[in-house]
């Protein structure tokens, strides 16, 4: 059977751990030029594909370099849209049928919701979903969870602040799906009203037993808690521009925050931010960028696991 | 003296039949972890380019993934046109020139006819024509011809029916003229009478002695067809839309059709076949693609043979 | 410490004697199959990204060949100002983080002047600067006094005719600059007034004791070159476009050359070299670009010593 990657969801706590121990190797192969050597000449003569129907040059680039530190060639196209439905007519389908004839796994970024799933049920290759429009994008998930992970050392018994656009967030929202996985997690969410979240994640958190509160002030939520995710408040949802003042971590934020706390972000970020964090040992968003790389790079080398050699 | 690959016509029967093994050839090493690690050592450090004059994410695809799995590195642009002569004035001539400094072999396509002997009279690279607007593509023949070897077993001693926009299509034409070079073959054109095949295909077959009729019978052709090759009928060019009924491959043609036949298509397809076909074992256009992959892997290899090791 | 490519400038003639010799080597290894796979050995599993802020198609390609001659990956993007800053925001700062995460070292072409610096400031990935606007290009610097060095087997006691738009291109300028480096040089300027050198080149000659001409006479000053330095006189710029005669490589040129001058062009050229002067053995300029990838090969293997086995 093909294995896709089409939703961080897919994953139990076992799988996880096997792939956070996988991304772990590939950080240490990647110290090793000996051990570089070996993982390139496994998978020598391996092709993936990026297809993406609209450009998202970060999540590309992420991809083309985990596959060819693998030592996977790759073939590429940002323009997916204009080279066969939008011009000739042709369905989804058949060029996924197509392009997996060339390829041995196929990295579909798609701005419709439920392409993966439409592209894995006719491929004869893996498809990894690299996002499809407001559904999916599993490969941010799991470098979340496997950031939090590296930087604390545990998945439960942890107090997360998780802020920004929580409504129509994708990240944070998923980050808050998976968490409820682990055992004794608390999430504050922090927003104004009209962008808290959503009732579908609450009923999941009810569901899991995992605490949870809503608020609108920052301050105190980060004084007690272990991980704080960032997300841009997107200027254009909020009608008073006033009320983002209190949303951007800055010195005062890092002065209420435990030492031992870290910061993520799934980037890119404007103002949110305030770059004077960046040299906060604390800040671990680029270290996280880093993960999505090692992240990458598991999952690639798993779902070719019968090709390579 | 460089070895261009220019049109399909270029090749004789010895050579075509040399080119078929070879594309058998790799068609077993990518099954064999042992044998395409091989096939990648002797390529390594080699570098082709891939010069788009108009983006055919398809071909261009098709042409990265064939020299990736050889272990050939690629450079790439789908936006020559803006590259150079647009821009900056630049002749083809000289960005020929600049590119064949940097890479083994061109891959070229471009929008004017006769492009690719342009670039190949100045080219110290072989120059693989893959497309040049009017004219030829020969990779898109080659792997016409090697599908059928594949399917049928044979070139000679064939009923092939081809149909669809026959005036102006320029795979059809091509293929038409291939099964001119093997004995005892029989084609069946269907098309409406305006969309009809030229008159320089059916003199050049009278001259190869391959018998020929034309018809707008699709049901009647497909009878005692062993191969039928089926291309778009281009609405814009149908003044009764109504004529395109009955040149759709559907059920009641697969009815008709002999249990050994096959149905060939270029890609990419819009109705004029069903998709309920593809399920059909006589259905032959995916592995046609896949076919393409070895056929370009076949000539790569071999305009390249005397740069590996 | 990093150790990036900002400016031409940032080589002292004891590293340019040693860059020029890896050049050398480049253009052996590439020679031999034997050599070639070794060098493709130890760099496997590095990865290079092309960050292009402004398409510049001849410059990436040659520089992504240059990177996979070496056996180094490559991820790329010629659409980098529409993947962040523009759209989202994003500095440059961030980017350059993160794309630093995903490769060995950065290619990076952009728009403004100081662009590559403000880069190298934050990178961990050593930055190579392809072009940042009316600033640096130094690897186009470099191969222009590679191929004099090739050329002519010294850089010292030559006389130099530089021509063309003097006052804005960035190739001569920077040349002129580069030559002042070694003794008993003699550059002869050749254009119109409006677009002769600037006074702060000369300056920089004169505290170098490079002795200098300037003049609208290119027959003449031809008469005693060992090189001449050739590049566009833009159209646009000049007002009487008369006085464009003259100023074009041809027949009545390379009659008045001594047998062992050499021609030289940045590239692209339009008209201002016949075509006719290509066949020439003198004319050195598709050579030139030769020599930029063997230059750029040399660069990049120099910048990732620490990171290949």
């Amino acid at each position: 059977m093909t294995q896709h990657v089409l939703t961080a969801r897919q994953f139990n706590k076992r799988q996880l751990k096997q792939l956070f121990a996988k991304a772990d190797r590939m950080r240490v192969v990647l110290q090793s030029p000996l051990l570089r050597h070996k993982l390139v000449d496994e998978h020598r003569g391996l092709v993936v594909a990026t297809l993406f129907y609209e450009p998202s040059t970060r999540t590309r680039l992420s991809f083309e370099s985990a596959a060819q530190r693998l030592g996977i060639g790759v073939v590429s196209t940002e323009n997916a849209s204009e080279y066969s439905s939008a011009t000739k007519g042709e369905t989804l389908e058949d060029t996924i049928r197509t392009v997996a004839s060339y390829a041995d796994a196929i990295v579909l970024r798609h701005k419709e919701e439920g392409a993966a799933e439409q592209a894995a049920a006719v491929s004869l290759a893996p498809i990894i979903n690299a996002g499809d429009g407001k559904g999916e994008h599993p490969t941010q998930g799991l470098l979340d969870l496997y950031t939090i992970q590296r930087e604390k050392g545990r998945l439960d018994n942890l107090h997360i602040v998780i802020g920004g656009d929580l409504a129509h967030g994708r990240t944070a929202r998923s980050l808050a799906q998976m968490l409820g996985l682990y055992k004794g997690n608390k999430i504050t969410f922090v927003s104004v009203p009209a962008l808290q979240i959503g009732d579908d994640i609450t009923a999941y958190l009810d569901q899991q037993k995992t605490t949870y509160t809503k608020t609108d002030n920052l301050i105190e939520a980060v004084k007690t808690a272990d991980v704080i995710y960032w997300t841009r408040l997107q200027k254009e949802r909020v009608s008073n521009p006033g009320i983002e003042a209190g949303f951007v971590i800055d010195q005062e934020v890092l002065d209420a925050m435990k030492n031992d706390a870290v910061i993520l972000h799934p980037l890119p970020r404007t103002n949110e931010i305030h770059s004077d964090v960046d040299t906060d040992p604390r800040a671990a968003y680029f270290r996280q960028v880093e993960n999505g790389l090692y992240i990458r790079m598991a999952l690639l080398d798993s779902v070719l696991h019968g090709r390579a050699s």
